[in-house]
């Protein structure tokens, strides 16, 4: 039997959001448990007044994680927060996977200090599934700000989990691996890439090479793996251009006389199609790799449908048994 | 009298493209002097049969620095190249700044070897002008690719140099100036990106702080300072980004069925504007600063348009002095 522990306040739609991501999932059949950490009165009344509350567990806790909250310090300070309890449940083996909406910081300390790190992996790192221009496949980009100081061969083994990753949740076929860098020849970048460029193509990942920035949103790799402030920077570059873009091709449709108005009207049909090509809620949330259990972060703003494939995303992990796949692994590799 | 060294064989629309816009510009009442280097007979012919050439000089050379040429080894090898003496012409000051749409690291090498830094300038870094959000001002971003590696102090020095820039080129009053870092705290940030933070907050520059991936295109910022190697990787993931999506939503209007093609057709006067709004041609080219001369570099796939703005981009930057502007504050400030 699975068991997802839940922080079940963070996030601004939370809990309601998160209730009715679940109460779906068990319509369709899901047998996974849930435990849900938070304000058990608020909890319980989001669910439907008729819920028999199959296969959910409330666990009541006084405290919440702000985003704001300086993350270490917070997951110290706030011992009955939802988030610090569920990420104790994954710790004391009564749950299998933690989920949070909230403070991403602090998620990745209670990953990282209270479930604790795979053995012989030297720095977990935060993945995102992201989509590409080639469509549905997407691809993966790890790290995206766990580390904002990276070695070498962190990047090799993060290549290592996401490749893996990409492969049996994604079902990728022997994926694609890309060294995000300055330039595509082999001796670009500063000495932490060189070195992550001659230790890569050491390995028998599919490694095709560098990839630059201009490249990933391309889909030029199945994986690009970056150190995590490069990461972080690309990360939130893509997200803001994005939005500023789509943004502006609203007011622009928007404001400029009546054409343009009836026009996007008649257009919604293609609009759509491009908003569910840049979906990326289907890909679930970003996962912290390399802790002993499942750590997945979905946007602070999510509602209902990123965080029903989320869940799904981690029932197939537990189902996968991939942290115990990367146990194996560095076990063996070291 | 003010004379511009022109690689006119760099670029794919070259020399036409930069011929055209010199037509212009002169036809508008420039005075300034073009040094056009490359296939004479290619240039010469490139202008209009009864153009009497005034303002016009056209140098001979037999070499061109193609994209994939290895840039240091290329500027030491072919010594005979449009790039190479168009570059030795600003250095032993027969020309007052260059200007190139061929191999951006071999126009980084010309500026750095043969045109020579400011004194007390410790690396020199390129800068383009983007668009924002916030619409027409746009904002700078240092350094975007010419160093893979930084130092704190570097990245003052190109605050610096940036903040002057926005206030007499771009005419922005008291420039803002933010670094980008992994988060908006002060101790965010690897070493590097510590120090650097400490270190501006000392200058008299308005220092607003730390700015994230996803704020640059928000225009948060009039001036974004950053680490060579974050900084190419942002640029390139926000063109990227803009080009995908901008790419996709054609490609979404187009097909699904008659319905969004007849919108778009209704609604192209928003997508102008959008397009518009978005205009990079406007801003000129991305400036190598730190080099004693104006060394500007515009897109290889530059046509006319982006040209013509260089170049009274770069008549701007001599009218202004700027160059001689950093070379009284590098020299008070050591």
């Amino acid at each position: 039997m699975k068991t997802i522990a839940i922080d079940a306040m963070g996030g601004e739609n939370a809990p309601q959001a998160i209730v009715d991501a679940i109460v779906k999932l068990r319509k369709e059949g899901s047998k996974t448990n849930y435990v849900l950490f938070g304000d058990d009165a608020k909890i319980k009344a989001s669910f439907p007044k008729d819920d028999d509350l199959k296969n959910i567990k409330i666990v009541k806790t006084s405290e919440v994680i702000a985003d704001e909250d300086e993350p270490v310090r917070a997951i110290r300070s706030k011992k009955d927060s939802s988030m610090v309890v569920a990420a104790r449940y994954v710790k004391e083996a009564k749950a299998d996977a933690l989920f949070s909406m909230g403070n991403t910081g602090a998620l990745l300390a209670c990953g990282i200090f209270i479930i604790g790190r795979i053995k012989g992996v030297d720095r977990p790192a935060l993945m995102p599934t992201m989509p590409s221009a080639k469509g549905d496949q997407g691809f993966n980009i790890i790290d995206v700000g766990a580390n904002s100081q990276s070695k070498p061969e962190y990047l090799v083994q993060w290549a290592q989990m996401a490749s893996y990753y990409a492969k049996v949740i994604r079902k990728v076929n022997n994926p694609s691996v890309a060294l995000l860098n300055n330039g595509a020849e082999s001796d670009k970048g500063d000495p932490l890439h060189q070195e992550a460029y001659n230790l890569l193509k050491e390995t028998d990942l599919n490694f095709i090479g560098n990839i630059e920035g201009n490249e990933v949103m391309e889909g030029k790799a199945d994986v690009v793996v970056t150190d995590g402030f490069t990461g972080n920077a690309v990360l939130k570059a893509i997200e803001g251009t994005a939005s500023v873009i789509l943004h502006m091709l609203k007011d622009s449709l928007l404001n400029n006389g009546l054409m343009p108005k009836i026009g996007a009207a008649l257009a919604k049909p293609g609009l759509n199609a491009l908003k569910k090509r840049f979906d990326t809620a289907r890909h679930g949330g970003a996962v912290l790799l390399g802790i002993n259990a499942p750590v997945v972060k979905t946007h602070g703003r999510s509602n209902e449908r990123p965080i029903y494939y989320t869940l799904k995303q981690i029932d197939l992990m537990l189902d996968q048994d991939l942290v115990g796949k990367y146990r194996e692994f560095f076990k063996e590799s070291n």
